[in-house]
């Protein structure tokens, strides 16, 4: 199995929970946040999802885009397949080689960094956020909710 | 570079952070849960060390143990640190070949899985409950909060 199918499948078994908490989240609570502080729901989940499209680009060695616009009013889970396929995409076009390609992040992180850590840390990022969702989701009122990965 | 001290490297990145949100939380607020269904913050934290440090003995073919018990009364930082140092010195023992090996998780996990991939999911758990903490203390009233992994 190459690097990057092991690693695509390591993706999607945080990413479907992630498409699972943003679906059960309903439209009247996009703007939710738990203090003035926090995120908003909406922006949470656009936040992941750009933040994992963004690293999984640099890794890439390809500058940052926007797929959509974080005010624009798609659903969320149709946001969220827009960039898991779009991110499934980039991440299929990695041969095992670029995985250890160092990647210059000093920019965002203050140093360089090898492809695979660049992405292993983007997924941490998602986790984390990911995390401060389930808390979201009980807030509004979810009891039934997955567990954290996907097995 | 050792396998085994790339993995601590890893594992305290993440883990002074659970310290350092763990040492925030004052006393008073050890049995604030943010709706009745969630856990309180002094089990999650207890629930975060507790389960990182099962998941690295059962990489190293160990049987699970607790270091304290849950409701005793010591300090979360000192918590924090006892089952910290028990988990660093459990990763210590590994060679590069125990990374390797294949661990029978059919009971909690349903499969059988290499040693390396139960212990990044036990930093995947760690990340995930960390994140339900940042929520927490955000409603506890911190707003200076640190980044979800030590750089």
């Amino acid at each position: 199995m190459s690097k990057s199918a092991q690693f695509i499948d390591y993706f999607l078994s945080h990413r479907e929970i992630t498409k699972e908490l943003a679906a059960k989240i309903d439209p009247k609570h996009y703007t939710y946040k738990p203090t003035p502080t926090s995120m908003e729901a909406q922006k949470l989940v656009n936040h992941i999802i750009e933040s994992t499209y963004t690293f999984v680009r640099l890794a890439n060695k390809q500058d940052t885009e926007k797929l959509l616009d974080e005010n624009d009013s798609t659903d969320l889970t149709e946001k969220v397949n827009t960039y898991t396929e779009a991110t499934v995409k980039l991440l299929s076009a990695l041969s095992d080689d670029d995985f250890e390609q160092v990647i210059d992040v000093s920019q965002i992180l203050g140093k360089k960094v090898p492809a695979s850590q660049l992405l292993n840390m983007a997924i941490d990022h998602e986790i984390n956020h990911k995390g401060n969702l389930f808390v979201y989701l009980r807030e509004m009122g979810h009891t039934n909710l997955p567990m954290y990965v996907k097995v």
